[in-house]
């Protein structure tokens, strides 16, 4: 099966929602929790958005919260491919907070969460290439390997002296 | 204030659930969101256990995802302490899945959460300290100082050459 | 109180969704109801980015379903602002879903919803002006006079005889 | 394959809910589109009484909410059958607002929602007559008609001037 | 504060409910969790109808579940009062199925509840006197007092020599 | 088909929640009905875990509730098998609050439920044996016949003159 290459713009999705009450902790707070659930749906989208098929979440990336978002708060969730490996694709995510009645808008986080495509059978599958077009999409394109190094070594799989992308990082030869 | 120091046994707790439909994907898997949310709330369960006071999700460790778990299986997560720092706490979570028909057990992942305390103006405050009491709630003391160095590089907060504890993983003098 | 006129695409919000499994009824199609709950909370959306102020839905105009969509398929729902009366605000709405693994898209509906926009006390106050910039925008400004007369017609609020706009459909004089 | 003609109250229901905190919005009321959802449901069940098969909605007329409903307060709907065409029905809503603790009622809509009856292949099915019985009835009964050609000018699918009914309103010859 | 009697009918009230799918277990049952959910909100409201004022459950009668209701289904509750004491309340609860396409309609269990009054403190307030009407409302009445002597009997708060009214049942002269 | 004894230990189950907003009524306590869903869930788990077939809700014994558990605070359901019968099992249930700001924990109640174990047809299956191994363990085995009794006679389908175990209970002879 041939697979054309896709852009980045082709997966990218944005999610708008109202913070809730039962979003949110004592505090008025959406809870964190509650918010990594409506970025993996986001993420989600855009990586079936470039692989049209099923896929399944492969690993987050540490994952910092700014600011919290509060109750009755716009919340805004912007979704994107970054790269795409042989089965399974990083997508970038952006989360910002809007009290709308002061017009404050806030950045919360930032994101990478990685999926695998799907055959009808749950095993892995190929999906298409991405083609990086914008400067910061490029960045980003460049930037995932070395991700990807962080992730097989901090789940056990990559051994840090195997990690040259990495390394460079810790030592100034 | 002077708080009394408490053990990891202190803010153990366990969560147990049963996979519904509206928590899985197409394929009948419990959506990665879905998991981080109950993860989330176990993690803020044990912090607040510890500190005794309202928490905030502040970061969540690289999170890979092994097994999915599936529709109608025991989803069981389990959280506690492994350091506190000043204001901010580290709690350690182990998912496992189970059918319970076949009586088949399986690891799901392993996760890192950090959790602030917060006082009533929603500012960080101290927390009692931990200690750890078991050599495996020991090792995790341990390590909790070069997770949290790779904490603040990954956000940005450190710079990787001031990371003496990670250095040593990628530089062997 | 001197408020700066703004343009339809201040308000301009997309909400993206999957069709979860709770969402649809037994044949596995999003049930109305669910979609017009996601609507109204996105037209909500919209005519708070236009007052910046608490909003209470007024009335939903007719509403018809073309397409139900799918379990598993993404909603996309955008919305904007139309016109702004003294205290009320149109919203138009354009649904659509889209089978992301055979990548078909489909039109699913269109609707205006209209806003009134709340002070502390819960009673009607004044919004902003609404300056239309792009041809399609400015028909739907025009048109939305018409609307608001079959909306008040259609709610007893006026006579037939007295709405001009549209007795000029009804009789070519 | 013969059906036996029914009547209103054969499908008339009634729903009887309390606002929750998650069906509110910041202002303690009960959201439009949670409301909207719930009239979709009682509407669906009143449907399904008459025809027996599963059913899909095609259209909401104009709503206008009068009095929003309060948090805590009891929520009633109740629905039934005013006509049924060839394939589809129209339902009646009324819906109306409590307040326990005062024993203070109060109206919040009315609705027409229309429904079509599908046969297991998702095609449109025959259903059977109605008849209508109070004087109550059968105003709704004949009012039915005109509401159609409403429904049918509104969403594009019939020209006014072929609006017989409804052009009376207008034009007094 | 002087209160004006009630009739059971002044608390009558019927709630119908279509199961979802995350009603459901694995076997598409209604669950008996969430079932005792919707009784527990339909009992409250007949009994805050009787007393116009906050309640909490304090006790839910030995309650057995004989059909399941199935996915798709209506669901149908009615509840109203049987009698109230000094503080208390007690709610009679039908709780019935119906299959709508095959019109079978089955009973799924009865019960019985008990609430008390709150007053703004939260303290146990008098409720009005409850006067039954018709025969089965005098019958249920009745058994009242037997049913408070088995719950003060199961929950350890009177001992069985004490239960005159239910001593009898066991014990034939 | 053979199955081996198992013990209360096998089915021991601890669920842990947050009580959240939705979960509550307008006193911020957490509703009676939806504590019961959690109960049931809790001893479904327990009862899959001693039969690892499918099960039914089939009786709740009555519940009392003593003290509400406030909003915010935690929630902790413990349930565990007490004996099997032919095709049916008893599981005893304690709940538990805790304010983990004070450190404050309460009992809230305790119940017993009966779970019905069916075949792949829906129909009830036998169960294994269960072997109490604790002096609590023993008594609540050896109470299971009385309470047994308790049911079948209140649900109608055992004449109190032939309970002999409860008979006991009211007549010293």
């Amino acid at each position: 099966m041939l697979m054309n290459p896709k852009h980045p713009k082709d997966s990218f999705v944005v999610m708008s929602e109202l913070v809730l009450p039962n979003d949110t902790n004592t505090l008025g707070n959406l809870m964190g929790g509650r918010l990594m659930h409506l970025m993996d749906i986001a993420a989600a989208i855009a990586s079936q958005k470039h692989c049209n098929c099923p896929v399944v979440t492969a690993s987050v990336d540490n994952l910092s919260f700014t600011n919290p978002i509060k109750l009755g708060n716009l919340l805004t969730i912007e979704a994107k491919l970054t790269r795409s490996f042989k089965t399974s694709m990083e997508v970038y995510l952006k989360v910002s907070g809007e009290d709308l009645y002061t017009q404050y808008k806030y950045m919360s986080n930032e994101a990478y969460m990685t999926f695998v495509a799907l055959d009808p059978h749950e095993r892995p599958r190929k999906v298409p290439e991405l083609i990086p077009e914008t400067d910061s999409e490029k960045a980003m394109y460049e930037g995932a390997l070395r991700r990807r190094q962080v992730r097989l070594i901090l789940s056990g799989k990559m051994k840090p002296e195997e990690a040259g992308e990495l390394r460079a990082l810790f030592v100034k030869d």
